[in-house]
C-alpha cells in the first residue's frame, strides 16, 4: 500500500523529494490535533504549525467555502476583504509596522523582505544565521545552508554563527548575545569591504530552526545596536514563532524583546491555505514600492483573506495564545521530569518545544532519530531540528490541551524507558 | 466610495500599489464570464485568465470546500491527490515531461525551472526576451524588464530581442524567427565569454507579455537548433497560454511546434486557489533533486491538488477547450471587422486576442488606454499589452460564448466609432 504509493511517488515526482519517517504515513483526514492513516490508524499531531487552529478547523473551511463561491480575483480591483484583514493584522504589532504586502507564501515573503532592505539601504549585502532556513525561492535558499547553489554561494550573503546551546558562542546564552552582535558585526565590515554594503540581517526570533536554543529577553539587543549603527534592516522571519505560538506573545520579537524592521509571515497564517505576508512601516513599504514593482496574482485575493481573518478570530475567539501559554508551561514542566542520561537539555515557547539529546556535548542524532520513529509507532507524530537533527521538535496545533501534552510526555517517558543511553 | 478604499489602500498596502483604471472598479461578486461591482453593476470580465472555467466555478468551489474540510497537511506525509493530479496533468504532454514539482505560484514555478536548468548544466547562464515577465521573485524578476534591481542586473541573465510586429527583428515574423535564434545565440556567446555559461532560455511561447505578435508553427525551430546546440535547456513558461487558452491545442508550445525542456504552470491551474506546477523529464527532475534540496510546505497539498483537477475535469467536461477554438475563431472573424484608422493589426490564438493600434509604425498608447477605460464605461474589462502597451489584450475566461463575443465586439464598435484617429 505505502509501498506503491512511494513507486507511484518516484515515477511521477522523481527522486529525493522528503517524507517524514522510514516507513512513510499515508495521511487521509485530519480534525483538531488530530491525524488518520489510511488504515484508519489515529495519530496526536505535535509537529504541524500549518493547521494552527487544528486540523480542518470548521470556521476556516466556511470562510473559504464561502468565499469562493462569491468571489476570488487580484487585488487590482479594489476589496474590502484585504483591507479589512491587513488592518486587523497590523493591529497585532506593538510598533509602527503599520502595512502589509499579502503573498502566497513565506517564501514569497522573506523574497521580498530581503528587496525591502535593498530598497530602503540601496545596499545589497544581506545576513542570516550559518543554519537556517528561510524558504524555497532561489534568493532565499541563498541565505540556507542545507547546500550551494549551482555557480556557488553569492558575495552579497554572508552567515554568522548562530546562538546554540551545544556549541556556544561564548559559554553560557546571555554571553552569546555579546558574541552573535560580534559575529554580526564581523560580517557587515566583510560585506563592506568587498563592495556590496550592508542591507539587511534576517533572522527567526527564536532561533527555530538551530533548535530554538532558548535564546532570552534582550537576547537581541547587542545585535540590534550593531545593525542600526551600519544602517540596516532587521528582518524577522515569525514563520515559525508567529501568530501566538510562543504563549507569552502574537510574535517572536514581542518576546524576545526587539522591534524589526520588517516581519514576515507564512505557514500558521491561515491554517493551510496558501497565504504569506510581509508587515512594514510606510517608509520601508514606500522605498521598496518605489524600488521594485511588485504585483502578486493570487497574493490578497479575497479568498485569502477571508481565510486569513477567520485565522485571526479563531485564535481570538478561542484564547489560542492563552492556550500555548497554559498548556504549554504544563507540558514544558512535565517534560523537564522525563529523565534520561542523554537528555542534554528542555526548553520551549509556549507551545515549540524542543528536547536536546547529547552525551558529553556530542550530539546523539540516531539516538534522537530513533525516538520520532518510536513515537510515531505509538501514534504521536513529532519532528527533529538542530544542527545536528538531534532535538526533538515539538509544535502541536494551538488547541493542544492539557489531555494532549499528558498523553505525549507518557509516550515519550514509555519510550526513554526503553531506549539504553 | 471608491475613494475611501483608495485611502485605505495607501494607507494599509502603501504607495504605487497597481490598481487597473483611472477610477478602479471595487468588484465584489463573479459568476462564469461576469464580475459584479459594488453597486451592482454587471461587467464581462475579457480580462481574467485565472478564472479559467469562469469566476467561482461551483465544481472547483465544491472541491475546495470538501478537502478543506477534510485534509489538509503537507506532501511529506502521503496522500493520494498529488499523484492522481500529477499523474491527469502530465498525460496531457505529448512527449517525455512525465514528472511534475507542485508549488503555489507561476513565480514559484519559473524559479524552480531556472534552477533545473543550472542543475542539468552546472552553468548559471539564464536568457529571456526582452519585453517580459515571469513573475515577482527576485529570480524571475532579473529576467523581467521592468526596471533593474538593486545593484544592478546580474551578469547571468541577458535579454534578446522579442518578435514585434511594430520593431521587427528583421522583416516577417517568418524572417524574424532566424533573427531571434541568432540574437539567441549571441546571448550564448556572451554567457560563454563572461564565463557564466549557458543554462537555458526561458519565454512564453506566444510571447504574451509582448503582445502575441502573431508568430506561428515552426517559429521556434531556428531557436530551438540554437539551444539543443549549446547544450541548454528551453523553458517554456505556460502561465497565459496553458491548458487550453490557445484554442488549437492545450499548450502554447504544441501550437508552435516546439518540445521544451520544463514547462511552467500557475494562474489557470485552479481557477484562482494559488497553485502552480514545474513539469519536466525524469532527467531534468533528477538533476533538479540532487543539486537543490527542494521542498514547499503548500505546494501539492490536498486542497490545492483537489481544486487543481476540478479544474482540469471541467475544462474536459465541458469542452472548453473546443469553445476556446470555435468562439476564438468566431470572435477573431468579428474583430477583423473592426474598421478604424489606427487599428495596425488583429489577431489572436483561441481565447487570447490582440488589436494593436499605431499609426505610421508609431504605437498608440494613449488611443488604446482609452479605449479600456471606454469600454469599462461600457461594462466590458480589458486590459492592454505590448512594448508601449498600444495592444488591447482580451483574454477571457474559457466558457465565453459567441453571444459575449458578439456583445464584446460590438461594444468595441460602438467605442471606436465615436473615437476619432
Amino acid at each position: 500500500m505505502t509501498s506503491d504509493l512511494l513507486a507511484r511517488r518516484a515515477r511521477l515526482m522523481g527522486p529525493n523529494v522528503p517524507t517524514f519517517y522510514d516507513d512513510p504515513v499515508e495521511i487521509v483526514r485530519g480534525e483538531g490535533v488530530w491525524l488518520w492513516d489510511a488504515e484508519g490508524r489515529r495519530y496526536l499531531d505535535c509537529y504541524n504549525n500549518v493547521a494552527h487552529l487544528g486540523h480542518c478547523h470548521p470556521k476556516v473551511v466556511e470562510a473559504i467555502a464561502a468565499q469562493a463561491a462569491t468571489l476570488n480575483t487580484h487585488t487590482r480591483y479594489l476589496h474590502r476583504g484585504i483591507l479589512d484583514y491587513i488592518e486587523r493584522l497590523t493591529g497585532k504589532f506593538g510598533h509602527d509596522l503599520s502595512q502589509a504586502i499579502m503573498v502566497c507564501t513565506g517564501s514569497e515573503a522573506n523574497d521580498v523582505a530581503l528587496r525591502m532592505a535593498q530598497a530602503v539601504t540601496g545596499k545589497t549585502g544581506l545576513i542570516a544565521t550559518d543554519n537556517t532556513y528561510h524558504g524555497n525561492t532561489t534568493a532565499v535558499a541563498h541565505l540556507s545552508t542545507r547546500r550551494p547553489p549551482i555557480g556557488g554561494y553569492p558575495g552579497h550573503v554572508r552567515r554568522v554563527p548562530a546562538p546554540d546551546s551545544l556549541a556556544p558562542l561564548g559559554g553560557s546564552l546571555a554571553a552569546q548575545a555579546q558574541a552573535f552582535a560580534a559575529g554580526v558585526a564581523r560580517a557587515i565590515e566583510e560585506l563592506e569591504a568587498a563592495g556590496h554594503g550592508f542591507a539587511g540581517l534576517m533572522l527567526c526570533p527564536i532561533f527555530a530552526n538551530e533548535g530554538t536554543p532558548g535564546v532570552g529577553p534582550g537576547f537581541m539587543a547587542p545585535t540590534v545596536e550593531v545593525v542600526r549603527r551600519a544602517g540596516g534592516l532587521i528582518l524577522c522571519d515569525e514563520v515559525q514563532p508567529g501568530f501566538g505560538r510562543v504563549g507569552a506573545a502574537w510574535w517572536g520579537h514581542e518576546l524576545i524583546g526587539f522591534a524589526p524592521d520588517v516581519v514576515t509571515l507564512g505557514k500558521p497564517m491561515a491554517n493551510g491555505h496558501p497565504v504569506g505576508a510581509v508587515v512594514t512601516r510606510p517608509d520601508v513599504m514606500a522605498a521598496f514600492r518605489e524600488a521594485f514593482g511588485y504585483f502578486n496574482t493570487f497574493g490578497g485575493n479575497p479568498v485569502s483573506c477571508a481565510a486569513a481573518l477567520a485565522t485571526l478570530e479563531v485564535i481570538e475567539d478561542e484564547g489560542l495564545v492563552e492556550n500555548a501559554r497554559e498548556v504549554g508551561a504544563y507540558a514544558l514542566e512535565m517534560m523537564r521530569g522525563l529523565h534520561h542520561p542523554l537528555i542534554a537539555d528542555t526548553r520551549g515557547f509556549g507551545l515549540f518545544f524542543g528536547i536536546e539529546f547529547a552525551r558529553e556535548g556530542a550530539p546523539q542524532s540516531d539516538f534522537c532519530g530513533r525516538v520520532v520513529e518510536a513515537a510515531k509507532a505509538r501514534g504521536i507524530l513529532l519532528g527533529r531540528v538542530g544542527r545536528a537533527q538531534h532535538i526533538l521538535k515539538m509544535r502541536p496545533p494551538m488547541p493542544f490541551s492539557r489531555e494532549n501534552a499528558e498523553m505525549l510526555v507518557e509516550t515519550l517517558d514509555a519510550i526513554l524507558r526503553e531506549m539504553p543511553a
